[in-house]
Formats: structure tokens, sequence, C-alpha cells
């Protein structure tokens, strides 16, 4: 069947845009990776029935399909070429919360901080908060299994999914998880689906978790010399028994960077940023003992119980991104180490950057061992990236697994970093994988070349 | 290969046990399931390499293999007849706490309160909290998911489980999970395994999440009028904001039986029990809000801050079952229903009971909506069930199906809800989850006819 029967045939079914700027919209995420073509048609799915119709024919005629929310990916899982046709599910919107149960139910294209906005209205929460929580939805979230600030004590994405509906490759619906707190009949298929990156079907819903709200929120912001005291000030806190919800590190030359963008003063006033909150009735008494012991590591320690004011504190290291962003090409690492391998890992990524003379920059969910190095070139978009800009990477990949650790905490895999999934994986695991893949996709059509 | 042929080989590889007393042993849990025959021999293995020579030569030969851990699996994963080998890893004991990273290394056959103990000697704790936790080993808790009393803040075994080492059928030993808090790369193979119940390979170490020990720990017991008055307490509880960390109910048969085990006097106090758990620096305010609530239900409330007293307390709830156990043969059901449906659950398990005429007791893992109805029958061990034990049992499977829950919470499918597990999951998730059993077990070696 030539591409144009099959886009007839498709038409029919779901809405399909096939003008060059939806086409050129849906190539690339925020991965910064440019493929050299665009999507050959993009799927803009108003309803499941599109989702179905979609993976029905692809599956039938062997098209790859690259399923796609608000493109906000960090590794390119929703970069498209012209070998594929993009599934567009962002305007899949439904959303109920389900204030009994404690549970939202969720289209795909929910943004997640609307999705916590809806369910802070009945005293709820959810949990899971990438940074891009505004701007991210949902489906995406569940695609790379998102982390965020408050993983540290209430897990990522995949500990808030519930149950998910997903349309698999041929157009069967599938539902997995009861939806209940606790179920363990079957395969946990829920989880094997978080995380997949649009290579095992489609998600049209999600039965989430929600949490109540906690009685009591404090925060503690300490500006440190460099990330090293702040590493040492983490560490030490992990010694306490006190378990905060968030634990943050911005080093020195990311917060030169926000403070260009936003004018603030935060590099005049240290060499890194920690943020630690800590939720429930015991807040304020877990705050003293955190600022007890920042204090022994910090130049400056200040605290609040105001919600709003701790929020204007993440907002600047939301902005971490953007700041970085803004100073031109980045390309953002993910790595996860065992906490006691963080202080090594952020020495060694500072000898790294020395060595290869290439600026790196450091974020990291500090309380989790998840570290962001942010690599920054001046090489244009389309431009191949540097060799010392890839050798640092690469050496920065090979530093996670030497520490015993993992080359994506929370971004995923996408088409970045395939080669070092495979070798992190090893053969026994990759070979199971693949073939568990083919058992969800037997054609290969669903996101193919990307996270192995 | 003739049978005896294929135990030479094995012998020369592994401890083979072939003696009647051993095989008997083998051939059943704490299900109460009695196979017709018993195993035609046991590996007791003492050494990753005895399971990978036993899954080496049983993949070869088409022998099936029956994991086995302490045996006190409820819904007879660990049941084996003539037609199977016995692997017996209960002896691979090794365990390592990693004080630094908040981890423990792990041996199948280590005890999950042994575990917990000695991550207390480091003011640590291991999560995960079967009734069974004395008795049951951390590979057995990992074959079900096991979940237990501390679930409803903390989740179930699957959410402690940061990597495993499995050997699949064929003899290959397969690595999942990076054993960091956070990692994305590939698909979830780790949640796979947790639950799968032997079928999918044996895990020969697990490395688990430790959590520090809350800084203050508050209990709280009352004591109501019936289980009815108790399910109303825990509903009025989750609009607290207040976030348990245990939520027990006991009803008042089950009082009686457990004051007919331990001499205590429970069931003249009330007509059912209530035991709720709040920990972190907030327990002792917290405490006081559950109280609160507690006090508008109830006909006595008592707390304390004090551990030992609250383990008493718990000791209580332990002891249901096997104080139903010496009241004569039980069938003991796990189901999992939402929330907002826990009460007309147990209403409806009333309902059943009057019936069929069959009493059935109520244990419930209150605040995850994961209930425990107990059939108790005078049939002996190998008699076949009155039939109506077995209507009243599958009525309420349905139930719990009719209320949007799952016919197991926590004790897993085994041999005794295959049928049910197929009606809750639906013909796709079925087929989906045969085809990925067949990916790691292509010759349906282990645990043949157990979980679907």
């Amino acid at each position: 069947m030539s591409r144009d029967a099959f886009l007839l045939e498709l038409a029919q079914r779901a809405p399909v845009l096939t003008d060059a700027t939806a086409r050129e919209a849906a190539a690339t995420d925020r991965s910064g990776l440019l493929p050299p073509t665009s999507p050959f048609a993009v799927v803009a799915a108003t309803a499941v029935d599109h989702v179905v119709a979609t993976l029905h024919l692809a599956h039938e005629h062997r098209v790859a399909v690259v399923t796609r929310g608000a493109g906000t990916g960090l590794a390119g899982g929703a970069v498209a070429d012209d070998g594929a046709i993009v599934l567009d599910v962002s305007r899949l919107q439904h959303l109920e919360i389900d204030v009994a149960n404690h549970r939202a139910v969720s289209g795909p294209g929910v943004l997640t901080a609307h999705l916590d906005a809806e369910a802070r209205k009945h005293g709820l929460f959810y949990a899971p908060d990438p940074a891009s929580a505004a701007i991210s939805t949902i489906g995406g979230n569940v695609a790379t299994n998102a982390g965020g600030f408050r993983c540290v004590s209430y897990g990522v994405t995949r500990d808030a999914v519930l149950g998910l509906t997903t349309v698999l490759p041929g157009g069967a619906v599938v539902q997995t998880g009861a939806g209940t707190v606790k179920d363990v009949v079957g395969y946990d298929l829920t989880s094997l689906l978080v995380g997949s990156e649009g290579t095992l079907g489609v998600v049209v819903e999600a039965t989430l978790r929600l949490l109540p709200t906690p009685t009591a929120v404090a925060t503690a912001s300490a500006l440190l010399d460099d990330a090293a005291a702040a590493v040492a000030a983490v560490a030490e806190l992990g010694a306490t028994g006190i378990r905060p919800a968030v634990c943050e590190l911005v080093d020195g030359p990311t917060l030169a960077a926000i403070d260009d963008l936003r004018g603030s003063d935060w590099s005049a006033r240290g060499g890194a940023l920690l943020l630690v909150q800590t939720h429930g009735s015991g807040a304020a008494a877990d705050i003293d003992v955190v600022t007890e012991v920042l204090r022994r590591h910090a130049v400056s320690v200040a605290t609040t119980t105001d919600e709003r004011e701790a929020e204007q504190l993440f907002a600047a290291r939301r902005d971490a991104l953007p700041a970085l962003e803004k100073r031109g090409r980045v390309l953002i690492e993910d790595i996860a180490v065992p906490r006691d391998r963080v202080a090594e890992a952020v020495d060694r990524i500072g000898a790294i950057a020395a060595e290869h003379t290439v600026p790196i920059f450091v974020l990291a969910h500090a309380g989790d061992g998840n570290l962001h190095p942010i690599v920054l070139t001046d090489a244009g978009p389309r431009d191949p990236l540097p060799p010392a800009v890839v050798t640092a990477a690469d050496a920065v990949f090979g530093l996670a697994l030497e520490l015993g650790g993992s080359v994506s905490g929370e971004h995923g895999v996408g088409l970045l970093k395939g080669e070092w999934a495979r070798r992190q994986l090893g053969p026994e695991a990759t070979a199971l994988a693949e073939r568990i893949r083919s058992v969800f996709d037997p054609h290969g059509i669903l996101n193919p070349g990307k996270l192995l």
C-alpha cells in the first residue's frame, strides 16, 4: 500500500494533518535532537477510537508510529522523521477526581500541574512532580516514568499509577491494574507499560493515586560554598532519620544562569543552593533538625512554613533548565548513583568538564542520588555536536555505570541513550526486553529505534 | 530421558533429596491444598550454582520445577505433585546491610523479620511487613508481592525492591534494576518478576530499599460494636488528611478465636478491633486527630507511644490466622476493593455467610481496602470442600469484581484463584501475560498450572 493510500484510509477514521507546519512541529521534542526530515503525517487524536484506528492500520500496513504528548521529553523519545507518522494524544484531556478513593482518572493529554491543581481543590494532591509539571502531560510522565522534586519520599510516576488503559498495535484495548491500591493478580503489566517510552502501546487513560495534602509543610533553603558542601550536608541529613519530601541541589554556575534569566542574586550569595522540604504534622520539628545540620555546612540558611514562599524558592529551581537553554544548546544528562557515591560523582563530573574544557552544570535531586549534569555547547541546533562535548557526555555515562548507577534516573533512554542503555542492562536483560517488546509489537511499528 | 537418569545427572550438580519425608514436606504450603502425590525429588539448593544447574537441566529435559521458600504461601503457589521437582531456595540466606545507601542485599531464604531486625540495628527498617514476617522469606515475599500491615503508607514488596538477580529456565542469570532509588533504563523487569509466583524465573538475590526508622511512633487501639462501625471510622479517618502507617481491622468472631488461643478477653470488650499507627515526628499529634475520630465510633479507645506495647497489640492481629487455623480447615480469601466500597463489601460478606450458612471471619488491612474473608469448614484436610463453602467463596470473589476490585490484594493467585484471575484480567491481558510467560519460560517448566 502506498503512503497516499494509507493516509486516505487513515483519514477516514481519524483526524490526519499533512501540512508542513504540523509535520515540522511534531518532528522533535525538548531534547534538541532535530531529525533531518519531518514525519509524513500527524494524527491529532481527539478520541480513543482515533488511537485504535491508527494502531490498527499502522500495524496492518507496517507503518511506524511515534506517540507524542506535549513534546517536552528530554531524551528524544518523541523525535520522528519521514519514516513515521506521529500520533498526537495531547487532546485526550478527560479528567475525573474520585475524591472518596483518592484517585484520578486521566486522559494522557492532561497537564501534570493541572491534575495536581484539580486534586488540591479536594484536599488531595498528585505526588509526582517533574520540574516540567506545568508543561508536560500525564501521558508523557507515564511513558518516561517521570520523577521530580517529591520522589525522595513519595516515589516516581510508576508508584502513582494504579491502572492503565492501553491500545496495542493492531488496535486491541487492554486494561491493566485493578485500580485498587493493592492488587497482585497476574503480572504487573502496568509497571511494565510505565516507562516503556511508547514502544509497547499507547496509553489512553491512567488511573492515578492521589494522596491527602500534607497537614503541614516546612521548607529550608541553604546557600553553601559549592556543590561539594551541599552534597556533604545531604549525606549528613541521610543519617538523621528525617525523610525529607524534597531535597534539591543547584550548583553555582547554574545559579548564575538563573540570575541572568530572572534578575535574582543567588550567585552573589553562595556557590550552591540546597532546598529541603518536610511534610506532615512533624514538618516544623523535622525542619529544625534539618536546619541544624545545614547550618554546619552552609553560608546561610532560611526556613519558612509559608507554602507560597516555598513555591517561589522552587520556581528558581524550575528555572534552571530554561536559564541554561537560553545560554545555548544543551545536552541534558540524567544519571543516578548510589547515595554514598554522589560526592564522588559531583567531583568527577567537575574533573570531566575540566579535562575536556566543556562547561557542565549540575542540578540534582540530591536525596535520590539523581544528578542532571548539563553540557552546554555553542554548536547550532542542526550542527553535529563537537567531539569534546560527545566525549565528555560519554565520560559522564561511563562514570554512572562505574559508580554502580544508571544512565537515566527519570528522563528515559529515547534516541539519546540507546547504546548506553544496552551497556547498562547487559546482553541477557536486553534480549529479554527485546522479546517482550515483540510480544506487544510483533511488527516493530512503535517508536522504532528508541529505547533499546 | 528417564526420571532416574535425570535425577542422576542433577545429583552430580546439586543436592537432591528423594526420600519420602523430604518429598512429602515439600508437597504443600499453608494454603491447605494437599496434592494427591508428592514431588518426585527436592533440590536443597545451598548455592546459586545449584539453582542454575537445576534450571539448566529441567529446561533441557522439560521437567516441571516448583520453587519453594518457607512454604508459608496462602494460595497454593508452592504446591507440588509427582509431576514436578521442588527447588527449595530457603537455604540461600546471605544478607548484607548497606547502611550508607539504605539498602539490603538478601538471599531468597532470609526470613523477612530477620532482615528487618538486622536493619534496625543500624537505625533502618524494612517497610513491607506481612503478618507472616516471622516465618516467611524474602524470596516468597518477592514471588507474591507480599503486603502487610505497613503498606497503607509505605507500599508493598514491589515498592521496596530495587533490583533482582534471577535465574531463568536454561540457567541464564539476569540482573534487573540498577539498585539505585531511581532508574528508568529499559522495561521494569524487576516489577514484572515481583509477584510472578515462580513462573518466570527463580530469584536468587534481591536488593531491597530500607528506610530510616521513624523518629516517633504512636498507636491507637479502638474497640467498636462491630466491623461496620470500624469501617465507618476508617472512612472518616480517610477524610482527615492523616496518612496512618497501619490501619488494621479484626472482626468480632475472629477476636473470639484469638481469645480462645491466647486467653485474652478482646471479645468481651467489643465486637471489632481497629489498630491505627502513625509514624514520624508528628506521630503524637496525628494520633490525637485519629483518636478524636475513633471516639465518635468506638466503645473504647486507648493510645500508646510505647513501641513494645504497640507490638503486643499487633501480636493479637498476627494471631488471627493461627487462631482460626486451630478451629478447623480455613479457606483464606484476600480481596481488595476501592475504599468507598469497603463498607458494602463487609456487609455483603456477612450476607453471603448467612445465605450459605458458612462461617466467614473478616480481617482487613482496612486502610488499603484489602479484606481477608476467611471461610471455616469442618471438612478434613484431604476431603473435597463442601459445596456451600465453594459457593460462598465464589460469591466473595464475584463480589470483589462487582465492586471494581481484585480477587487478590497480596496473597497471590497460585492454584486457588486461576479461574478468577483470568476472569478479572479479561482475555486481552491474560493473552499478553501468557505470551510474556513464554518469553521467559518457552517450555513451560516453571510452576505449570499456577497463576494463569
